[in-house]
């Protein structure tokens, strides 16, 4: 590491000679495996963009120049080139550095970068408002983004409007996935090599001038094409290069990994005008054999050894939620064929894999689009299919109005199955599942549910088959509590039930989801300092069990509700307004995750943070029942 | 109408001869001028539109073959011709039919089509349905979307995963916008109609087959091309026209309005396999020559004479709202260069146009993309400008996860501005902004208000261009309340006020946003018959005024809440939450949008059946009343 310890700031790295940027390279990547192979995180695509990330904070001015990394996950050298080498072995960690660039960390994070195909449109922002700021016209934005994230639709909005305004946006397609041959060879290249060089650029602004005397072009011809309302009818009137179609001067492809050629690339194009597109082709895991091998299996490898690369598994105990979503899905569906599965980008993340593989006729991956894939579960559902949709909660966000538009509206029966809903841990804050609950429950006509273990996930999934209209079901990420061989559980939509009951009990305990099993622990731990608590699995936000709700608001002194979400406008919330409308006049207290914005740690510590485990309840339950007794 | 009044089903239609198509399109236009020039709605479109839905309706099976609409105000000719012309006269009214296609009205109408671009993706998820479902494989699936549609993200993502699977979607491009010249004159069309006709694709499949044994493609590329995780990569790889580079077979450019040609190229590649598109260019109000020559204009003309083409303008009272936002925002943006304004699509909709018009520079319209609108407004932010975004409510619904990612997680300095909020009218279920007070207030660190009145909103405004956070603000569609010139009002974050005050009110109303002006007169009925109330305008769903809540907690024995949105999960259930936390047991009641689809009828009507108007809040005030005296 002789010479990455030498780099704490990209100023350091710019009194580099061009010859030392291999050994950095590096240097980089060794510190990479040895770091990762016992902190986990996204060890392949941040393995493959060590070059372009070295190259840009070699070329550019940064932090003053900015670079806005598409799905952050890609940009661990990033950190470790701007101040944050000594802090990388803490990252994702609670109080460490998180995971992803974060503005709030450091000033050479431009923008938030959780969910992918943001970084066009925000960068086109940035590049549009120095533009328009006096004396900021010459800082240079750059947008790097990764071929699945170009595939988003938000991504495409913003290509489609990079050509709207003036802007000097540079736009690097950082292009680990495919790998069709180069098209045509050497002159090919040649020609694509001529085009990145001062004196080409040159011709082309003459022929344009040329063009236009000749009145080939004119500009009001010009404006109908760069206005674009419509990026798709000038590509047909251009008949080139997407990219040229959308008036985006486009450089490449070239290979990203040879750090010499990245640095010459962008010292040729960094000071052009207009918006541009640099299409760089880099080896996800590169610079580690089986990784490179096996890009998929390691795009997040866990613990690893770094001598060998042979992963260390983690004890495993109960199947994860994931896997039990995954198994009963197959089950259901080689019982009813009107059952398909849809996901966005998330195959294993979502176990929909195991769907893939026993139907893979019936299963459906959209790639990062999940808009796309909930309209169109919507119009597999208007033909008579079952949809299982499979997203995780955060990301679903993305495919909010098409649950309202392409769904709800029309009663379409397709299922959510929302995954990682709740806390997630080491993600962090782009990543926490918090909101389903509010954003679902305010729609007419859907039921929405969660499972506490994992025969209610069973039950609810077998329910949804039935179900006519739209039903979402949401679970956190994890192993799941409960029996893996419990028999089948009989569920009923909006009823709930029951799970502690004792013969003195003052407080009901009203739970949604995972966090029935600590309101279970909270009210043993309880009963055996003699307090007595009643608890509620209601496992239906919506529709609300009214009959329980009856029953406490008669029965009992006070209410507590527990949800693995936000604390505001959630379950909690949904039982404070039917307590109410039942003429419930004591006291209702919501835990749940507050109204702030939470970072990364492990999910224990979050949900401890939050007093939604055992213990926080608990604690709860005392000061309720201390305040009812005064 | 000769033709037209035989035709009530497209069954007739298909009886007739291809001769009698070009009157009876003539009959349709003039139906609709007669009725639209007295019952408004959108002209423009549907005139242009006539050919396509008689060719489709003549050429295919419907109901069994599927027609799909993107964005349905090109449609009224397919309610006409689709068992709906005697109900035509009095679409959008209370009970009438609606201004869009809606499955549960016909079996005509396939999908839900108010928010634009949904039409791809729904319609390759019945297009692939029914390629799976025994005895349904024949049955031909076809979206219509226009050419601003095309360019919104999700159409996008449709159109990037049509080739994913086998399916045999066609999609018609109508294309009514942009008059680029036919690129090549003659040749070039006689090659354009030589891809439609049978022999060429024979012809094509024969290449392929030929290319195939020669080596020149193979399965393995071929599928490397076709699984397409990223269009724009195969297009780098294609070199050629868009949709053949995203492997969907072109037809076009055809004359949209040209029946017999479109019922020729329907009836040519209407059995074709695979997904294709067909583009064709239509004129804007075709028929009807003031409307031809300003589309603009004849969008949504409103009343107008038939035979003159002269509108009716309706008696202007009290600026709308939208008006004294743009105006505002001019006055802001002359003393704060800082500001930019931004819209997706909605210039004149929202009065975006009046700083279009002052400051085009600082103005945005990005099309029909509301995510990278809002995404693209936290760019400029994190830049240093000052973004006010004007949206409509319920299509602000597409840019929810980019409002919580690209935004509030940073805390970026954007404003919402957010138009049509509430009930909205004669638009019916797919633009009611009924939800945003529910997704908004649940994010961290957002601003949430909503003006009463013209001196409010005006003060919001001037507060959201100095806050350093997110914020919102919600007006509704129409005439806004209050005096146009009322001198210069100061408001104060999370501070309401009290705005009707009595000796002896038991009852506290506490309103949010416009409806406080229908309590104020409720308030001010009721003194005149002796009963006292006090009302509140609390101005902030976000932060809530605790000072007032606290007042109200201590002082009333009962809470009314009131607002123009949905119901459960809003301001009401905020103020619900607020109120239980002060330990105020007693009566809370809740007005506001029931949970439950709300259709098309006056805005009138349907604040009535939501009881949020003055005889609404009359009503539950006496109820109220009458039930804390028992």
């Amino acid at each position: 590491m002789s010479i990455l310890n030498k780099i704490d700031r990209p100023e350091n790295l710019r009194q580099l000679s061009p010859a030392d940027l291999p050994e950095l390279c590096a240097d980089i990547r060794r510190f990479m495996i040895e770091n990762l192979s016992h902190n986990p995180g996204h060890f392949g695509s941040s393995m493959g963009a060590v070059e372009i990330i070295v190259a840009l904070h070699y070329v550019l001015n940064t932090p003053r120049d900015r670079v806005v990394w598409d799905v952050g996950h890609q940009a661990y050298a990033h950190k470790i080139l701007t101040g944050r080498r000594d802090l990388f072995p803490n990252q994702r960690t609670q109080g460490g550095i998180s995971g992803f660039p974060f503005p709030a960390e450091s000033e050479y994070d431009t923008f938030v970068c959780g969910h992918a195909g943001n970084s066009i449109s925000a960068a086109l922002g940035m590049a549009i408002a120095d533009l328009n700021s006096p004396g900021e016209e010459d800082r240079k934005t750059v947008a790097v983004i990764g071929d699945a994230s170009i595939s988003n639709g938000l991504a495409f909005e913003g290509l489609n409007n990079a050509s709207i305004n003036p802007n000097n946006l540079l736009i690097i397609l950082n292009d680990n996935d495919m790998s069709i041959d180069d098209p045509v060879g050497a002159m090919h290249r040649y020609l694509l090599e001529l085009t990145t060089s001062p004196s080409y650029n040159k011709m082309r602004f003459k022929l344009y001038n040329l063009f236009k005397k000749m009145g080939l072009i004119n500009d009001k011809r010009k404006g109908l094409l760069l206005r674009f309302s419509n990026s798709l009818k000038a590509l047909i009137a251009a008949h080139q290069n997407i990219f040229e179609g959308l008036n985006i001067r486009y450089f490449g492809p070239f290979d990203g990994n040879d750090i010499n050629k990245v640095v010459k690339v962008l010292n040729e194009i960094k000071d052009m005008k207009g918006p541009r597109i640099l299409h760089l082709r880099t080896v996800k895991g590169k610079g580690y054999k089986v990784a490179e091998k096996n890009p998929q299996a390691w795009h997040a490898p866990g613990n690893f050894d770094p001598e060998t690369g042979e992963k260390i598994k983690s004890v495993s105990g109960n199947p994860l939620w994931q896997e039990v979503f995954g198994d009963t899905l197959v089950d259901i569906a080689s019982k009813d064929d009107r059952v398909v599965g849809i996901t966005a980008a998330m195959l294993s993340g979502t176990s929909m894999s195991k769907m893939m593989d026993k139907f893979p006729k019936r299963t459906f991956d959209v790639g990062i689009s999940e808009g796309h894939a909930v309209t169109f579960a919507g119009g597999l559902a208007a033909a008579g299919k079952k949809p299982f949709v499979a997203i995780y909660s955060s990301f679903l966000q993305r495919g909010f109005d098409n649950i309202i538009h392409d769904v709800a509206i029309q009663g379409l029966p397709v299922v959510f199955c929302i995954d990682r809903a709740g806390l997630v841990g080491e993600d962090g804050v782009t990543h926490h599942g918090l909101f389903d609950m509010v954003y679902l429950r305010m729609i007419p006509n859907i039921i929405v549910s969660s499972p506490m273990d994992i025969a209610s996930l069973k039950a609810l999934m077998r329910i949804a088959d039935k179900e006519s209209g739209p039903m979402a079901i949401r679970y956190p990420r994890g192993s799941a509590e409960g029996d893996p061989d419990s028999p089948v559980m009989e569920l009923t939509v909006g009823k709930g039930r029951q799970i502690h009951q004792s013969s003195n009990a003052r407080v009901a305990i009203l739970t949604i989801g995972r966090v029935g099993n600590d309101a279970l622990q909270a009210a043993r731990e309880l009963a055996a300092e003699g307090i007595d608590i009643d608890v509620f699995d209601m496992i239906w936000v919506k529709p609300l069990d009214v009959e329980i709700l009856k029953k406490v608001a008669g029965k009992y002194d006070a209410v507590l509700t527990v949800e693995d979400g936000a604390r505001n406008g959630g379950f909690g919330s949904a039982v404070t307004e039917a307590l109410t409308e039942l003429d419930y006049h004591k006291d209702i207290v919501r835990l749940g995750v507050p109204d702030e914005w939470i970072y990364h740690a492990k999910v224990g510590q979050l949900r401890a943070a939050s007093e939604i485990d055992a213990r926080g309840i608990k604690k709860n339950v005392v000061d309720l029942l201390k305040k009812i007794a005064e």
